[in-house]
């Protein structure tokens, strides 16, 4: 499971929620923009927390309602997520989901029917541990632990953080360094309200042939 | 600072604050034996949490008593600990110093009185990441944060980790990996005690020409 809480993922659940066709995730830039010419998609993401150059569209999850992106195609490119998916799928995962609050519910049940391995794997920030990302982490814990046996002190550490803190997982989150680069710099509280909260776009991301489709 | 509570750097502690003339830390069992041999020093160290072939004494810090190690030169191997010690010599620290429960007060007066930014370089287990020695760094925050300037979500979660266990932190240690492997295959239970007390061998280790030296 690929977790980029703030946004990609919560991105991606809310543009597969809201009825886009499916998601095309790439790494770079100019991929985007070329993919999106060929599918005739949008060309969408974010480089540092802001749209990139040549890109039509941003990486916040409300700018895709289903008035915009029903039937469309989503050519998505992000700073860390995508890079992580590329990651799964070379390190030969056998299904890749993408994982955030809108849609913790339908991945934890599928991770439970599935009952294979799994890997949350935590895009964080620039290559570095970031919380948010941990912090979902640990409520697919939460939500599974009973079907798996976790011995690992990350998923234990997760866990600790987010039953600590579910209670109130916004004014939790105004500690974070990525809360500070979203909202004082860009405004985003409105986004980052909408990926810190459970199931308002629940739905399952499957990776297959190189998109994003509904599970 | 490098970080290795279960046990390096308590052992460090350990041994310094008993009178050990000075330690030098090696990466490979057969440097240790090498390197004992031309000081007439103890070849120490552990690999997997056992005692390394061809060394004579193992990684506790309860080995380590005035009467044994006062006046004697500890050549020390271990598994995350010198390792961890040798790349941020790599990395060209200004200053090394290595940190645990036993030392706290000491590391955390030098790391204000330096004045210099700060790493906490925890170990970790097999280049994974642990729980004790983000706990430790969690400890330290505690005690220095007035002084630093910490924008960063690993320390945040560190920080937190602590102020919340930090009231029963052998309880606590129940929970972890290291824990098990160390209580319950080796019995080392007062071994994890000692490693969790503050300031049981407050010494100040420095890195000094390839020994730890008291500060």
């Amino acid at each position: 499971m690929v977790i980029d809480v703030f946004r990609a993922t919560s991105t991606i659940a809310a543009a597969l929620y809201n009825g886009a066709q499916y998601i095309i995730p790439v790494d770079a830039v100019s991929r985007a923009v070329e993919i999106s010419q060929e599918v005739g998609g949008i060309a969408a993401g974010e480089r540092d927390g802001k749209l990139a150059e040549g890109l039509s569209h941003g990486n916040s999850p409300l700018e895709y309602t289903k008035d915009f992106i029903e039937n469309k195609i989503l050519v998505l490119t992000t700073t860390n997520g995508t890079k992580l998916l590329h990651m799964a799928l070379a390190n030969g995962a056998d299904d890749i989901v993408t994982g955030s609050f809108p849609n913790l519910s339908s991945v934890c049940n599928y991770l439970v029917k599935q009952n294979k391995n799994v890997i949350l794997a935590c895009a964080g920030w620039k290559d570095r541990f970031n919380i948010e990302d941990t912090l979902f982490a640990g409520a697919v814990i939460d939500k599974v632990k009973e079907h798996f046996t976790i011995h690992c002190d990350s998923s234990l550490m997760a866990h600790n953080l987010y039953t600590q803190n579910q209670s109130d997982l916004l004014k939790f989150a105004e500690n974070l360094t990525h809360y500070h680069r979203l909202v004082n710099r860009f405004g985003y509280i409105d986004d980052i309200e909408f990926c810190l909260t459970a199931d308002v776009a629940d739905v399952l991301p499957l990776y297959q042939e190189e998109k994003l489709v509904r599970g």
